[in-house]
C-alpha cells in the first residue's frame, strides 16, 4: 500500500481556507516554558471543527457540495463539529450514532440542526450504516480522522502555535484515530519534536509503531469517549512513523490529575482527552530538558463542568 | 482635594515589574470584531494578582518589605490574589474577612498559606480591623482598589491587550471599587474608548459621575461578591471623570445570560462579575457601530463550575 502523506503546503492551504470560519484559539503560558494551546475554546468545543471546515470548504471549491449535504458517524466531538460546520456553511448534516449514545449528546446534535440517526450497537455499526447511506444519497462523508483534508485541517493548530509563540521545541498531543497528531506533524515539518500521548488503556499508535502497522487494540478508561479509536488511522500511521514521532503512554490517574490542575491553576475547562497531553508531563512519561520550550495541546473542552473541581 | 492620577508611565513600569510574576493572559476572538481578554486564567483566577504583585514589588524596590509581610481585607478575589502573591514572593500574608465569609473561601485562603482572621459583621468592619492591625505590626497594606500601585498593576491588562490585538476601538470593563477601570483608562491614554459596566444594583461609578463625586450606593444582585463596593474609589473617580469614561448599567438577567454564553460558545469559565462587561453588548446597554473593534475584559473565573452550564 503506498504511504499517504500530507504536506506543509496542504496544511497552509487549509489554514487559508478555514480562516474566518474556525477560531484562532489562544495560547496561555501557564508556567515558564510551558504553553497551552486552548483548542477547548474552538467552535463546538474541540479542534475537530478545523478538519470539518477544511473538508467541506475544499469540496465546495472543487466543484460544489452535494444536495444531500454532509454525513458523519460519531456520538462525540466529531459529530458536534460536523453539525456546527454544516450549520455555519448552510448545508444539511446527517449524523449516525450508535443506539447507546446518551440522550444529552443526541439532543446536542439536534440543537445544532443535524438530522440524527441512532443505529447499531457499537460505533463500527453506526459507521457502516452512514457509509451505506452516503452511497445512496451522495452526501459528502466526513471521516473523524482518516481523510487528507481532515488531517490537514487539524494541522492548522500547529501553524497558529508557531506564529503565536515564535516557535517551541516540543509539542505534546493526544491521539485517538490520529488525525490531530498527523496534521500537527505534517504542519511542523521537523520544526519541533512531536510527542504523541495515549492512555495506557488505548495505545493505538503505540502498538502500531511496535507492530510496524495499524493493529486493533482494546479501548477503555476515562479518555475512551474521545480517544477511543480501536485502530490508528492509515494516514496517521504513515505520517507519524515516517516522521519518527515519539510515542508515550499515560495512566488514567495522571489524566484525571492533569485535568484538575488545568481547572485549579488556569480555570481551563478540559475533558479528559483534553488533559491527556499535559498528563505526560505530570507523570514523567515525557521529561523535557532544562530550558526546553514545550507546548501542550488542550484539544477539547466538552465536559460536564460540574466535574471540573 | 487634589486629583489623584495614574499615568501611562506608571502602568508601563508596573508591566515591567510584574513580568514573569503575573500571567500574560490570552485573548480570544470570539466573533469577528469581538475580542475577549481572559483574565479568568490569571493566577488566583482574576486580574487582581496584577495589582497585588505591583504593590508588593514596588515596595520591595523602594526599600524592602516589612518583617510582618502584607495585609489585606477581603473575603473574595482580592484576598485570594494577595495570598497568592505573598506565597509567590515568599512573604507573610494576613487576610481579614468578615465573620459571614463562607468556610470554602476561608479554606481557600488558608490553602494558599495566608493567616486568616475572621472579624466584623460586614466588610467595612473587617477592613477597619485590618488597618488597626497594620498600624501595630507595620505590615504593608494592599488595598483592593484605591492605591496607585494597585491601579497601575490592573492597568497592565490594557497594555497587553493593545499588543495582542494591534489596537481596538473600545474596551468594556466591569467596575466595583474601580481599580481595574482606572488602570485600564490610564494605560490606554485615549488610544481606545473605555466603557465602564456596572450592575443596575451596584451603580458606584454611575451615581458618582452624576453626583460629581463618590457617593454611597446600595449593593446587591449576582455580582455583589466581586463588584460590591458601596462607593467608588477616589482614584477611580478622578481618573474616570477626567477621561470621560462612558458609564452603562446592566440588569442581572443580562449578566447571567452572558455568563452562560461564555461557557456555551467558548468554554470560558467566568464568574458573574467576569461576564458583566459582555452583558452590556448582549442587552444593548452599549451598541458598537458597524465595524467597531470591541474588547471585553473577562475579569474573573472564580466560580463553582457546577453552575456554568
Ligand atoms: C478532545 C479530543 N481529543 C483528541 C481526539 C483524538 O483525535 P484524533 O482521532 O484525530 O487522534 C479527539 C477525537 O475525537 C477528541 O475529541
Ligand atoms: C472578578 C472581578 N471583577 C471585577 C472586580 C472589580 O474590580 P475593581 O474593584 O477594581 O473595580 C473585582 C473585584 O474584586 C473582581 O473580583
Amino acid at each position: 500500500m503506498p504511504r499517504v502523506s500530507v504536506s506543509i503546503g496542504d496544511v497552509e492551504r487549509a489554514a487559508a481556507r478555514i480562516a474566518g470560519y474556525a477560531r484562532r484559539t489562544p495560547v496561555l503560558e501557564a508556567a515558564p516554558g510551558l504553553v497551552l494551546k486552548l483548542e477547548s475554546t474552538q467552535h463546538a468545543g474541540s479542534f475537530k471543527a478545523r478538519g470539518g471546515f477544511n473538508r467541506v470548504l475544499a469540496a465546495r471549491e472543487a466543484g460544489g457540495l452535494p444536495e444531500a449535504g454532509v454525513i458523519a458517524a460519531s456520538g462525540g466531538n466529531h459529530g458536534l463539529a460536523v453539525a456546527y460546520v454544516a450549520r455555519a456553511l448552510g448545508v444539511r448534516a446527517e449524523i449516525f450514532v450508535p443506539t447507546v449514545s446518551s440522550p444529552v449528546k443526541v439532543a446536542g446534535l439536534r440543537a445544532l440542526g443535524a438530522e440524527v440517526t441512532q443505529t447499531g450497537a457499537i460505533y463500527a455499526e453506526a459507521y457502516e450504516a452512514s457509509a451505506k447511506r452516503a452511497a445512496e444519497t451522495g452526501a459528502l462523508e466526513i471521516h473523524a480522522y482518516d481523510q487528507p483534508e481532515v488531517v490537514a485541517g487539524q494541522g492548522t493548530v500547529a501553524l497558529e502555535l508557531l506564529e503565536q509563540t515564535g516557535g517551541v521545541d516540543t509539542v505534546l498531543v493526544a491521539v485517538g484515530g490520529g488525525g490531530l497528531v498527523a496534521g500537527i506533524t505534517a504542519a511542523l515539518g521537523g520544526r519541533a519534536r512531536v510527542v504523541a500521548v495515549e492512555p495506557e488503556l488505548i495505545p493505538t499508535l503505540n502498538r502500531a509503531l511496535a507492530a510496524g502497522g495499524p493493529v486493533r487494540v482494546g479501548v477503555g478508561g476515562v479518555g475512551a469517549d474521545a480517544l477511543g479509536a480501536s485502530r490508528i488511522g492509515r494516514i496517521a500511521y504513515d505520517v507519524a512513523s515516517a516522521a519518527g514521532v515519539e510515542s508515550v503512554l499515560v495512566p488514567d490517574g495522571a489524566i484525571v490529575e492533569a485535568r484538575r490542575e488545568l481547572w485549579r491553576s488556569c480555570r481551563v475547562a478540559a475533558e479528559h482527552a483534553g488533559a491527556a497531553a499535559l498528563a505526560a508531563l505530570r507523570c514523567g512519561a515525557y521529561v523535557p530538558s532544562p530550558g526546553e520550550r514545550v507546548a501542550v495541546v488542550v484539544c477539547g473542552g466538552n465536559t460536564d463542568p460540574a466535574t471540573l473541581a
